[in-house]
C-alpha cells in the first residue's frame, strides 16, 4: 500500500489516506480481518444490500472524522498534529474487537467479555507491533486524555461512529428513513471548555439525527425477521456447544468448546483475531448434516431462509402459549420438549432514543453562551417518553 | 402537446402524461402561467437553488397522486376510470389559483380572498371552456364527494400536496432534513370506510414526514431571513399602494389601486390570471428609482440584496426598543418616524407540526382492524407539545 | 453579509466563503444581478426544472475551483495566497458580462459584443469599485498571467466552468446523461511546466466527462423544442426592433431602439449591468397586447407555450418548401409574405465534441513522463469524427 | 414467503413479487445460495463497498425485466400473461449456475462447462420440482422461443443483465462512471417485427451505455489490482489441485479433486449447489497453514490483502525479464523455479466495447421505420476501433 492512497466509498465519495501510521493501521491483517465480518450480521436476509462489513464503516467513521476534526479547528479549537493523528487512528480501530457477526453474537461466541474490551485489548497488542505510534489514540479511547472532546468525538450521543453507520446502514438497506443530514451536524459542533457541543442552530438536524435512529431501530436493527435471523444463529451456537459438535474452524472450536476467563481471553488475542464470519457460516454448512436433528434444522433453515415466526408485543407472553407451541414443535419435530425450546421462544428487545438519565448528554451552545441539554429547549421534540427505554416482548418460533 | 407525453422532473424522473384532460389542462395559459411564479417566493433569495415554479409543484403531486392512486387500487380500493381522472385533474389545478410570489403576498395583494378560493373560482371558469369535463374534480376538490379519500389524497395531513412540496423543496434548497420517505408511505396507506388511513407499519414513515414538515418550517420556511425577505415584499407594495405609485402593469395596478369585494374579483378572473412574480419584480426595479423615499430604498435594498436583519424569539419585543430603533432609522434616512415603520417592525410566525384538535387527523390501521390516531400509539413520538401551535415573535430592521 | 458564509448548494452541498475579496463580489449588485438571468435561458419550458440561474453557476463554478485549487496544491503545485484568491475572484465573475437570456440573446440584443468582452470590461470597472484587488484576477482571466494553468482552470477544455454547468444542467433538468465524475477529474489534474494536465489514469473519466458533453448538446442545449424556444426569443426582440416597439423598461429601450459602437457600450456598463431576464418577459407580457399581429402572435404564443415546431436534419432544407410554408402562414395569419419569415425559417445548429484543431487540448501525462493529446493513447474513444464540428440545419414553423 | 411481497433494494428502490411462481423460485435452496456468491467476486479487495451479491444482483435485472415489459406493452407489443411470468422467471434464474466467485473461477473450479450451461441444468432440474411451471422461461432462455425480443431483454447488448449489472456495480463501487441512464433506454425500447429494438431518439442513451460499459471494464472489472486478486485466487485452486489439497469443505473437494466430464457433472447438480464463496474462504484460511509453502504464501496473503503487484500494457512481456523475476521469486522465497510460477506470470485481458461482427447488434428503429446499426448513423460516437477486441498483456508478481 502506497504512502497516499485514495479509497472509493460509495457512501462518502473518496476517502484520503495519508499519515503512515494510518496507512500500516489499514494494512494490518487484524484490521483486513474486519473485511470479512459484515456490519450488520444476517440483516441481509432481510434487506439483501446490507452485506457491507466493519473495514467499510470504519474506514467511513474516519472519513467523517477528518472532516469533523478540520470544522471544529476552523473554529478555533486547538489539536495538535499528534491528537489529529491518534484521534483518527482510535476512531479506525473502535471496532477491532468485534468477533464473527459482531453484536449478534457479543457475549454469546465469549461471554463475559465485550467487544470495547477486546477492542482495548487489541490496540494495545497492536501498538507493541506499531513501536508505540497508539500510545495517544488508546488514550483518547479510553477517555483517559485531558480533552474529552477528542473521546466524545469517537463515543458520545453525536460521535463520527453512529454518524456513519446510521447513513451507511441506510444506504445500504435502501431505508431512506436512516438518512442524516451529516454534513450539517458536522459543521455545527464546536468545543466548548474542552467539551464538544453543538451551535444552537443546528438544534433540528440533531432532532432529525435523533429521530433517524429511534427509526433505524423499530424498522431495520429490530425488525422482527432481522430478530429472528439472530436469535436462530445465537440457538445454533448455543447448540453446538451443547452436544459439543465439532466445527470445522480449529479457531472457532478452540471458543466454542472451552470457558475462558478475561484474562485467558486476552492471552489468546491471536486466535480470536483468526474467526470472522466465514467460520460461523463454513460451520453450520456443515452442521447442516449434523446428525444431531435440533441442530441440522436449524442450520438448514437458516440457509435456506426457512426463518422463524417472529412477533413483539408490549406485554409479555402467556407461559401456556408458550408451552402449547413447544408442545407441538416437538411433535412435527420428533423431538423433546426441551429440545422444542430452540424452536419457540421469547424474549425482550430494547431501544432507547436518547436517555436523559445517562451521562451522554447532547448539549446545545446558545447565542447567549448558555449550555442546555436538547431536551430542554424551547419546543422540544425530544421529551420525556422517548429518553425512557422502550421494551418490547418477542416471540419467534418454527414457521 | 402530442396526446403522449414524458416530461424529466429531476426529483421524480419521468412523470407520465396520458389523457386527454390532462393535456388540455395542462397546455391551459392559466396553468402555463404557473410557470413563471415561484413555489418558494423569495427564498431563493437565502437557497440559491429554490428557483423553482408552481407549474413544477403542480406536476411533481400530479405525478405522486398517479403512484397513490395504483396503490390504494391494487389493494383492493374501488376507483372508476372518472374518478381516476378527476382526481389527478384536481391535483393538478390544487394551486391554480395562487398569485405573484404565492404564499408571500396572499392576502395583501388581493385582500380577503385566500387561494383556495381563486382556485375554486378559476376551475369553476376552466369547466367551462372544458365542457364540463372538470364536474367531478371541482366536486372532489370540494369535498363534496361521496369518497372523501378522494379529497384527502388532494387535502389532509398526508395528502400528496405536502409530500411533493416537502420532498420537492428539499431538493432545491439542498437541505437534507426534509426528505422524506414517500415512496414507503405511498405504500403504506389503504382505503377503509372510505377514509385515508395508514398501514401499522408505516408509523415510522409518518412519524419521519412529520418531523421533516416541522424542520422544513424552522429551518427553511420561517428562516429569519426568508422572512426577512417576505416581509420586505410585503411592505414594498404595501407602500406602493400607500403612495399610489403606478407599476408599469396595468393588471398589476388594477389589483394594487382599487379595492374590491369578493364578488368583484371573481368576475376578474381573466385579469387575476395575467399576473405572476414578473409584474411585481419588474415594479420593484422600475421603483427602485422613484422619488418616494421609503419605496425606492425598499425596492433598491431587496433587488441587491441588502436584506432587513431579522431575530426570532418566544416572547413578544419591547415596544420602547422598537421605537428606539424606528427613531434612528428615521434620522438616517431622514424620514418621518410613521415611515420608519416600513424598515422596523415586528411580527408572528406560527407553526404546528401536528394539530391535535384539528379535524385533520392521521388515522393509523392496526392489525386487529382497529383505528387509532397516530398520537395515541404505544411510545409515541408525537406528542401533546407538538400538537400546539408554536408561536415566535420577529423584528425585521434595516441593517 | 457576514466575513464568513455558509451556502447550501443542491447540487455541491455546503460552499464555504471566506475570503472578504470574495464577500464582497458576492455582495456586489452586479453579481447579484445574477439571480435574475436563467443560466439556461428558456430551457425551463422543455425541462421544468431548469430554472437555475448564473449566480447558482458561478458559485458552483467558485466551489469547483476551490478543489481544484486544493487538489493541485497536494501535488506540489505553487500557488500564492493572492493567486489562490485571484483565480477565484476570476471564476466568480466569468459570467458578469451575461445579459438577458445569456447565449439566447447574445449579439442579438448587443450586437456585435460578446459576454466575455463584457465580462472583462465589467471586471475592470468593478475593480475600481474594490481598490483594485482584483488586478490579478483579471490578468489571470484575459490570460496575460505568467502560470497559464490558473488561466485553464478558468477557460480550457477541462475548465471548473465547463464541469458546473454539465453537472448543475443535468442535476436541474433531469437528465443522466450529463452527470460526470467531475470530482475524479479534480483529482487527476496535476500541473507539469505551468500547464494543466490529466494523469493518465484519469482518461476514462475525461472521455465519459466528453460523452457527457456531447450528449448534453444534442438531448439539451440543442433540443429542438429548446432551440425552437430561443429562436422565438429572437424573432420577438427582431420585431420590436423593427416596428419599434416601446418596452416598459427603459433600459431595455435603449439597447433596443439605438445603435451604439463597442466604445458607446463599454460606456454604459450601468445601464447594461440593469438589465436581467425580467425586463424581456415583462416586455413580452405588455406586447402580446401590441397591436402588430407579429409581435403579439410571437409573444403570446411564447408566453402559452404554443412553441414553433422544429425540425432537424443533416442538409439544407429545400427553398421551395419553405416558401410554401411561409405562404400558409402569411394566409393564416393574415400578414404577408415577408411577416411570414417570423414563423418559418430556417438555420444551422454546430456542436463539436472535441476540437483537434483548436489550441484548447486535453493533455494526458503519462507516466513516463510524456504528454500527448487525448486522441493519440491508444484505442480512443474520442476519435476523428468527433473532433469535427458537426453542422445540423434546422426548420422552426408555426403548429 | 408470503404470496405478495415487497423488498428494499438499495439500488431500484421497493421490488415487488407478486406471481407464485416468482415467490417460490426465490424461496427455493439454490436461488437462495446466490446470497452466498459475491457479484464481483473479489472486486471488493480493491472497492470495498462491492459486497453485493448474485442473488441482489438478480432481483434487480427481474425488476428491471418488469419495467421493460410494461413499457413495451405499452407501445403495442403483445406478451400473453404466460410469458410474462416466463420471461420474468428466466431473468432471475439467469445466473443461477453460477459457482463460487463466479466469473473469476469459472472454467476453473469445473473446467470445461460454463455457468450458462449449468444455468440452464439447473433450471431443468427445478422445473421437475415446480411441475414444469418453468417450461416456457427454459424455452426463452434457450432461444427457443417464436418471439425472439424476449430472448433478447434476457440476453443481448441491451438486456436487462447488464443495464443491472453496470448500474449496480457503479452503485456499489462508488465508480461514477459507469451510472447509465436505465430508465430511458427502457422507455426507448420497442418491439418491431419479434425484434428488440431502440427507437431513434434514444441513440444517445445507448451510446452512454456503450461508454459506461467501456469504463467500467477499464476501471473495475479489468483494473489491475482486481485482476491480481482474481488470479491470486486462481493461482490458489491450481496450486491446492497440483499438491491435492484437502478442503475443510467435502463438495468443494469433490469438485476439485476429480476430473468429471460434463455429463457426469450434470448428475452432481447437488453437489455443485452447495458450494459458494464459504467453502472457499474457508478453505483458503486453513490453507494459510499448510506445510505447502506456495500454497501457505498465496492463502496468507490473499488473506492479509498482500496482493500481487500487477501491470498492463498493449505489447507482450519479455520472456527474459519474466524469468528474471521468477529467479528472484524463487530464491526470496526459498521455492523451485517451477514453483515461482506461481508468484510471477503473465496472462490477457480483452474487452470489446461494441462487437459489430457479432451477432449481437444494437439496431435503432428511425421514425421513416427503417432499422440500422448503432454504429451505422450520422455521426457515430461508436466506430470501427471501439468495435475490436482490445487485447492487453498483463503481469502479476509478488510485490
Amino acid at each position: 500500500m502506497a504512502a497516499r492512497k485514495i479509497i472509493n466509498d460509495p457512501v462518502h465519495g473518496f476517502i484520503n489516506i495519508e499519515h503512515p501510521l494510518i496507512v500500516n493501521i489499514i494494512s494490518h491483517p487484524w484490521y483486513q480481518r474486519l473485511r470479512r465480518i459484515h456490519q450488520m450480521a444476517l440483516a441481509y436476509l432481510v434487506y439483501p444490500g446490507a452485506t457491507h462489513t466493519r473495514l467499510l464503516h470504519s474506514l467511513g467513521a474516519y472519513h467523517l472524522m477528518c472532516q469533523a476534526v478540520n470544522d471544529i479547528k476552523s473554529k478555533g479549537a486547538t489539536i495538535t498534529k499528534e491528537e489529529d493523528v491518534a484521534v483518527k487512528a482510535a476512531i479506525l480501530l473502535h471496532d477491532i474487537g468485534h468477533g464473527p457477526f459482531s453484536h449478534a453474537l457479543e457475549n454469546v461466541l465469549i461471554p463475559g467479555v465485550n467487544h470495547e474490551e477486546l477492542s482495548i485489548q487489541i490496540m494495545h497488542k497492536m501498538n507493541a507491533h506499531l513501536s508505540n505510534e497508539l500510545d495517544t489514540a488508546i488514550c483518547i479511547f479510553t477517555n483517559q486524555y485531558h480533552k474529552p472532546f477528542l473521546h466524545q468525538l469517537i463515543s458520545s450521543q453525536l460521535d463520527v461512529d453512529r454518524m456513519d453507520y446510521l447513513t451507511r446502514d441506510s444506504f445500504f438497506t435502501g431505508v431512506s428513513e436512516g438518512v442524516i443530514g451529516y454534513a450539517r451536524i458536522l459543521k455545527m459542533l464546536v468545543v466548548h471548555d474542552n467539551q464538544l457541543l453543538v451551535e444552537e442552530k443546528g438544534i433540528y438536524s440533531v432532532e432529525k439525527f435523533l429521530v433517524a435512529r429511534r427509526q433505524m431501530y423499530w424498522q431495520v436493527y429490530l425488525h422482527k425477521t432481522v430478530l429472528a435471523c439472530e436469535r436462530m444463529l445465537v440457538k445454533i451456537i448455543e447448540r453446538a456447544r451443547e452436544i459439543k459438535a465439532e466445527s470445522t474452524s480449529q479457531s472457532l472450536n478452540m471458543f466454542l468448546h472451552h470457558v475462558f476467563n478475561k484474562e485467558a481471553i486476552f492471552e489468546l488475542l491471536d486466535e480470536f483475531c483468526r474467526l470472522d464470519d466465514y467460520d460461523v457460516i463454513s460451520s453450520i454448512k456443515e452442521w447442516a448434516n449434523n446428525k444431531d436433528k435440533v441442530l441440522s434444522v436449524l442450520c438448514k433453515n437458516l440457509l435456506e431462509r426457512n426463518l422463524f415466526k417472529c412477533r413483539l408485543q408490549t406485554t409479555p407472553f402467556d407461559e401456556d402459549v408458550i408451552q402449547e407451541k413447544r408442545k407441538k414443535a416437538a411433535q412435527a419435530l420428533n423431538i423433546s420438549i426441551e429440545e422444542a425450546a430452540y424452536f419457540v421462544f421469547t424474549g425482550e428487545a430494547v431501544n432507547t432514543t436518547y436517555a436523559l438519565g445517562d451521562d451522554e448528554h447532547i448539549n446545545i451552545l446558545f447565542k447567549d453562551e448558555t449550555v442546555r441539554d436538547i431536551s430542554k429547549v424551547d419546543n422540544p421534540l425530544i421529551h420525556q417518553t422517548l429518553s425512557m427505554p422502550v421494551k418490547k416482548f418477542y416471540i419467534c418460533e418454527l414457521r
